[in-house]
Order: structure tokens, then C-alpha cells, then sequence
């Protein structure tokens, strides 16, 4: 199903602004830190979150906001700390939705907060406090503002945003995202904030982005590590008119489709931008014996320190690939396997039941040497199949890693 | 227990031959590319093995000979190939034991054989038929040139040869280790090739070396790949004439001893020398309610980018260790860890009961900028513990493995 893309990230859909700008938690004053996303109305709320047990005091108070009865009306959100290992987090992470009661009259128990940035410092209220009056100013058609403002060492803003019809109802979708290091999530991906202005009910939209986010944000690998601060909330405010959406029916399908389109975007930018990363890096497995297998499969080829290294380099190391399977607990038979690698200059055969076919060097160095490659493998046991995307390892996620605190 | 190290590598024990040249299936004649070590008399033996299920001809021909009865007199081991993933990898790797027998009369069932190189390429026989003689010929106390032959990124040969007594007799044991890419054993790491004079049954010194290892190589982690080659093999000719060991008394406690002593060396040897590697880490954690929760978590800290690429760069960013600990799986409560980075600079407390402690960024810099870091953590929930070994994640890691292959 294809869906028109629009402009406005989350502002696309009816009744949502935003703004992003630079309160001083970031010492570099060209980098905005403080982010503000409000809905006109009070919004259907759901969240995925990390399942790391060491847990940013953030996600505590949003899982704890929004599990209470589904609704929200506004995100905060800061970069430049994570606000995670601070014998002071939940007070300020509290503190942080007060203040959007303070200055936007939502009840402050319909606030989502959110944290990006180094764990165990200390985060300060006074520049959110001492920012919160141009923040509210600043409300408007300003998703990028806001995008930008929740960026850690991104190069570039990701966002999404599409229309689609339910009931003869124009509807949106629109969303923003931050990925990078730590990207390796087992719920969500560091940030990702979704708007939408379709009628549906909390239990509904909780389960619709559970199940979504399985096979769209779980499925990235940039480096293995898995964030303190993973969150991925949606708030839909209804306002698009729709008959409210509150159990299975075709409505809910277009939705899930709409909502699916953006997150598998959305994914893909998130790896594409990894830290250091130069390729965004596909892998497609089919031929499993169960959607596990498939999963557990292509993420184990994506998390490869040896896979993405050749990739980097454009060497076609295929021999590395059979290793990952080997070793991702799944039980293929190797004498089974076949993999090609795949780009926009071709196709390139190099394995086929478990051993190598000829190919050409230089054919090899073109198909990889495009920025988007795709590993696909038939495991022939099975007609499951899954898709991971992660990217290659570069001297520059070394460099980014090696000295990002100081 | 402290024991006398002594010069000569496997060739240290009494009755052990070994030689290393070049045949020619590298083809940089400069580098050394066939090894043979050969005993005077027949030995026990025992073998721990990948647990990949991708795994080289070698592994599997070599598993058959020692499960066979527990006897071997020789090992044959090529780099530059690893005879994995060919059609006829298992021809050529019994075609190498066949070479041995017709060269040296060990029946070729009583000759381990190994691979290390890239995978999916044809090794081709005539090489090794070619190099046999000279092979033969250059036998005798040429522990160095068998080690040289055997590696293929590592920069420095491994090696290490201990000296105790049993039942007054004078005991060695000798070993030489290849290590590197590919460094995440479950069951052994690259080549380990182990040799002693000890007179001790086969059965024991399997159920010996099967459980050195999960506290030796199964603790080394360079980049979180497992090799499809990994073998570590042990030959004892009981040439030391002490009494056979044949079940559980003092004496196996000793061998036993002697033996951890030379694997958690070459263990250590090994993580410092992985690819592009500048520093040793060493993780010990303490205070886990068992031993599979302090191994977990030590492996997992060891095995995260983001923290070898923070102590690449000197960087003492402890929440990055905090945040492994919590995507371990493993159920610690992150409001009991405390934290210290230790080195011959000093000891560096960073963390107590989950939150960040004060520090000075000068001492944590000369503390993180020392070649051997320990990374020490209590879980403060129990009395077990466990040690892993790792490395730093650096530029040339990158570079090496960017374009390994071609």
C-alpha cells in the first residue's frame, strides 16, 4: 500500500504544533536542546519503551503517565543529557511536566518527557524553566525546530508525514525521530515521536504501535547497545473526524498501514544515519521455518562487527554472513543456505547451499560500492521471512564514540 | 598458585617436535603458512570446539579423530584458508591427515587438523602435498616458527610454557594460540594448541579442559563475532612418567591449576592482541547472586562498542557500562552497582548504588590512558563472580576488516 507523503512532520496532522529551541542544557548555543510538541485537544496516548533494566528517569514517568489511562496532550523533550543514573531524575523529570502545566494548562499527568544525551550527570530545571516562555512563543508549523532539537550527534533530521482517508475523512499521520549510537532496540528506538489527527481508542492505539514496532524500530541495529532511554510515543487527537476506531475493522487496517509506512521509513533513516555510517544496509531473510528464525537471523547478520566492517570496504566477504547464521542460535542447515548481495547495480550471487559460486571482483566492488545494500538469504526450510536494517562500521563511529562525553 | 613459566612453547613438554613454514597457500612468501607439531609417542587427548553451527571441514574431522578414544599424536594447521564452506573442504582436510600419516606414520585418524583464513575459498591440496618434506624436515624445537605459522592478522605470536611438579616428577605443559577477528567463543577461541608431558587418561583431561575453557577463552570477547574454525586441543604423551591421572586426587588438581594458568594467559594474550586492539580490558564482577549472572554481565560490558570505543578514547564514560549491565538480561538492581575503573594509574570510583560519584577528569584521563584497564563492578546482590577479557574498539579495527579479504 503506497501512501502520499506531506509536508509538517508532526505537525501535518490537524491541531498539533511544535517548537525546538536552545535553553542551555547544551553548552554550544547553535544547538537547539529543548523540544515542545501540543495538541489542541487531549489525545489517545500510546508508548513503547526500552526494556533495558537500567531505565532513564523519563521513561519512568511517561510509561507512568501514560499507562494510567491512555491520554496525553503534549511531549517535552531535552537532548544534551540523558537525565538517567541522577539520584535527582524522576524529580526533574517531573519537574519537566509541571512546567508544561505551568505554562500550556495541560495537567501534567498528560505530559510525555523524554531525555537524550550522556548518562549519570546531573540534569538542572532552571534553563528548561528559564526557556519554557520562548518555547510556548515559539508554538507553530515548526516540526523541523523541534526534530532538531531532540538530536544527539545525528547529521540529519528524520521525519515522516502522510495522508490517507478513513470514512471519506482526511487523515494524518506525522512523525520525528532521533536514532544514532545506542541504536539497537528490543521495544523502540531512542526518540521517536508520532502525531495523528485519527479518532481512536487508547487500548486500540496502544496495540496497534506494540505490534508495529516489532517489525519496524526492533528490527534496526546500528552498534548492539540498547538505549536507557528508548521511547516511542504516539498521540492521536481525533480531530481528522473519523468514527473513533475502538476494535478490528477496516478503519484500523488503514491506520496500521499508514502508521507502518512511517515507522519502516522512519527505521531506515535511523539506520541510514547510524553513527559514522556510510551505507544503509538491508538484510532479507526468507525460507525460515518460523518469523523468529527470520528475525533472529537478520538481526544477528545486521549486529555483525564483521559483516558491517566489509561492507564498509565493498568486500564482498560473504563467508562472514554464513558465520553470523551460524551463530544466531537458530538451527539452519547450513547446506541450505543461499545469499546474494543486492544494490541498484545488481544482483550478486555469491553463495548457493552453503557454498560459493564464482563471481566477479570487479562486479562485486560496484554492486557494493552503492550507499543502500541489501543481504538477502534463503534459509529454503520454511516460508517465513523478516527484514533488519542496520549499517556499515566506519573509522568515524570509532572517532564519534571514542571521546563523545568530554 | 604461582607457576614457573618457562621458555619453548609447546615444544617445552618432553617429546614434542613442531615446525612452521611457508607452502604456499599464502601468497605473501614471507609469511609462514603450514604448522605441524608432532609427538614422540601417542597421547591423550581432548578438544573443545566452535559452537557454530556454520562450522569449517577441519573442526568437524578433528571432533571425529579425538571423540574416537581420546588419543592423537599429531596436529596439522594451515592459515590463509580456513576450508569452510567449500564443497570439498572434508576431502582436503583428511587429505592433510593422510599427508601426515604417509610422512610421519601417525595413523592418520590419530592427527587433529586445523584452518584459520577466510571462508568459502577452495583450499587447494597440492601446496601442503609440495611442503610436506620440508615440513618434516624442519621439526624440533621450533615452537616459534609453528606459532608464526598459524596466525593471520595477529601481531604477535602467543605463547606460554609452565613448569610443576607431580608425584615428584617434573611436569610441563606448552601452548601456542592464534587469536584476533572473529573473537567471541562459546566454547573455545580461534587456535589454541596445547601440549603436555603429563601421563593422564583421556576421559579426565576432556572433562579438564571443558571446563577450563568456560572460564578461560569462553571470557574472551573481541568483537562479538564466533569463528566457525574455533578449536582448542590438548595433547598430554605422559612422557613425565608420573603416575597416569585417572580420576579426581591431588595430582588433577595441580594439572588442573598449571592448566588455567596457561589459558587464562594466552586469554589475556589474545584480547589485547584483537584486531586493531591498543588496550587490554579486563571486567570483574562481583557481589552476582550466581556465576552465569556474573558472566553475563561480564561479557556483555566487554562486548559493547560503545564501551570499547570509550576506553579507545580515554574516556571515563561509566553510564555507557551502566547501560550494558541493564540490557544484559540478567536481573541486577541498578540502585546497588557500584562502579570503579582501575589501572597501574590508580583506582577511579565512578558509580555507587546506581548514581554518578564525583571525579576529577584529569585523574580519570590518566587512570583510562594506561594499556591494561580493569573495569570492576560490584552488583552488591550475592557472593559470586566472574572475570572476562576484552579490548578497546579502534580505528584500525575498522580498517583491518574493511577490506580483509581482497
Amino acid at each position: 500500500m503506497k501512501f502520499k507523503e506531506v509536508d509538517g512532520g508532526v505537525c501535518a496532522p490537524k491541531g498539533f504544533k511544535a517548537s525546538g529551541i536552545h535553553c542551555g542544557i547544551r553548552k554550544n548555543k547553535t544547538k537547539k536542546d529543548l523540544a515542545l510538541i501540543l495538541s489542541e485537544v487531549e489525545c489517545s496516548a500510546a508508548g513503547v519503551y526500552t526494556s533495558n533494566i537500567v531505565q532513564g528517569a523519563p521513561v519512568i514517568v511517561t510509561r507512568e503517565h501514560i499507562s494510567r489511562n491512555g491520554r496525553a496532550q503534549a511531549i517535552i523533550c531535552n537532548s544534551g543529557n540523558a537525565n538517567t543514573c541522577n539520584a535527582n531524575g524522576i524529580e526533574i523529570a517531573n519537574g519537566m511536566c509541571a512546567l508544561v502545566e505551568e505554562k500550556c494548562g495541560v495537567p501534567a499527568d498528560k505530559v510525555i518527557v523524554a531525555s537524550t544525551g550522556v548518562i549519570g550527570q546531573r540534569l538542572e530545571i532552571e534553563p528548561i524553566k528559564n526557556g519554557m516562555d520562548e518555547l510556548v512563543a515559539s508554538l507553530g508549523d515548526n516540526s523541523v525546530s523541534a526534530n532538531e532539537a531532540i538530536m544527539t550527534t545525528d547529521l540529519v533530521p528524520k521525519s515522516v508525514a502522510v495522508e490517507f482517508e478513513i470514512g471519506g475523512k482526511l487523515c494524518r499521520i506525522g512523525a520525528i525521530a532521533k536514532g544514532i549510537g545506542m541504536v539497537c532496540p528490543n521495544m523502540a528506538t531512542n526518540l521517536i515521536f508520532l502525531t495523528s489527527d485519527v479518532a481512536i481508542s487508547p487500548d486500540i492505539l496502544q496495540a496497534a504501535l506494540s505490534e508495529d514496532v516489532r517489525s519496524s524500530f526492533n528490527m534496526i541495529s546500528v552498534d548492539g547497545d540498547q538505549s536507557t532511554n528508548d521511547t516511542c510515543c504516539i498521540m492521536c487527537n481525533g480531530l481528522a473526524g473519523n468514527k473513533e476506531i475502538s476494535g478490528d475493522c477496516p478503519d484500523l487496517k488503514i491506520f496500521k498501514k499508514a502508521l507502518h509506512y512511517c515507522t519502516v521509513k522512519l527505521s531506515k533513516m535511523i539506520a541510514k544515519d547510524g553513527e559514522g555510517a556510510t551505507k544503509l544496509i538491508e538484510c532479507n531473510v526468507k525460507g525460515a521455518k518460523s518469523v523468529k528464525m527470520a528475525k533472529t537471523v537478520a538481526k544477528t547478520i545486521i549486529k555483525s562487527s564483521l559483516v558491517k566492517a566489509a561492507m564498509f570496504g565493498a568486500d564482498a566477504n560473504w563467508g562472514r554472513v554464513l558465520c553470523a547464521i551460524g551463530y544466531s542460535g537458530e538451527k539452519v542447515n547450513p547446506l541450505k543456505i543461499d545469499l546474494d548481495f543486492v544494490s541498484c547495480a545488481g544482483r550478486l550471487p555469491v553463495c548457493r547451499q552453503g557454498y560459493g559460486v564464482d563471481f566477479s571482483e570487479e562486479f562485486a566492488k560496484q554492486v557494493l560500492s552503492e550507499d543502500e545494500i541489501d543481504i538477502n538469504v534463503n534459509l529454503n526450510l520454511g516460508s517465513c521471512k523478516a527484514v533488519a536494517w542496520g549499517c556499515d562500521l566506519t573509522y568515524d563511529y570509532v572517532k564519534i564514540n571514542g571521546d563523545y562525553r568530554t
